[in-house]
């Protein structure tokens, strides 16, 4: 499917967009391609755009004091990504995103997606709905963490990415979970 | 002040809603009143409501399977809490609110959030931003336990609630914190 089509069908299962409304929202969105193991943002960069995943899967990374990475989020197709802490701040960015296979991504600045609110009630319910999912699987990834079962997060995992094992590279399975790939090995098997 | 003039003014930073129409929107949340102690929400509860605190301190906690208390957030005047988890996929609660101190607090239920939203684009444009700050908060609260730097997650604590070391026992600050209390005294004292 084209990257204008599925972001199209993605905002209309929350918001009704007139066909001829979507191409001016639409020409907003920057298309852009990246290669494997390419950066899309790293540690320190300023972040001006947010964006929407059209193919490939991208991963949302943090590394710790202790050099250790764990990864935020996996993101496929009709999935955002960003800093939005940094973001919305207007501070450097904490978390990075790179690219597991090859992708390509509509990039949305903050100023576009502010103005495009302001000019059609539907589009701010849609970033309304959209930042409440975002903001749900970032509370359920913190219970996640608190709750220290890792047999429990990996079948979250699973449940929630369910092609994921055979599309990402078990250490970055082991990343998501905070765990070794010894760990991993042990879960996959039981 | 009143509670609904602490609401008006919390909405206004953000969005602006005639005085007329403020009356309107305020007739949708019901005031109500806690002791201290006394539960808002329970696990395993359906929850219908979020709640935006008026006066005292409010307590969001999850029991994990080891029986330990984590502590999610603190809501004092101005912040909205509920578990939006369950409130948006009308799933039981799993995590509990109750009151530290004796507390007001204005409830609003979904379907009345949902109308007003519907009614009012800047009222969409004020929960648009009220739940992205909340999904920046709970993602910088996962950053926190990942990075496993109870210092610095102390100090963020403090910074984010500057007047919690004087209002809340220490054991609830070692519940937020993820640390034991031996460690918290450890911790003010360096």
């Amino acid at each position: 499917m084209e990257a204008k089509e599925l972001l199209q069908q993605h905002i209309a299962k929350i918001a009704s967009i007139k066909e001829e409304d979507f191409d001016y929202v639409f020409s907003h969105f920057k298309p852009m391609s990246f290669k494997k193991g390419q950066a899309i943002l790293s540690e320190g960069d300023k972040v001006d755009c947010e964006y929407f995943v059209t193919s490939g899967c991208l991963k949302a990374f943090f590394i710790n004091d202790e050099i250790k990475m764990y990864i935020l989020q996996f993101a496929m197709p009709t999935w955002w990504t960003s800093d939005y802490a940094a973001l919305y701040n207007q501070t450097p960015a904490t978390i990075s995103v790179d690219c597991i296979t090859d992708a390509e991504v509509l990039c949305l600045s903050s100023e576009d997606r502010e103005k495009l609110c302001s000019e059609f009630h539907q589009l701010e319910h849609f970033f309304r709905w959209r930042t409440n999912r975002g903001y749900i699987a970032s509370q359920k990834r913190l219970l996640s963490f608190m709750n220290n079962n890792v047999k429990k997060r990996y079948e979250e995992l699973l449940s929630l990415y369910p092609q994921l094992y055979n599309l990402v590279p078990k250490h970055l399975i082991a990343a998501y979970l905070g765990v070794s790939r010894e760990t991993l090995s042990r879960l996959h098997s039981s």
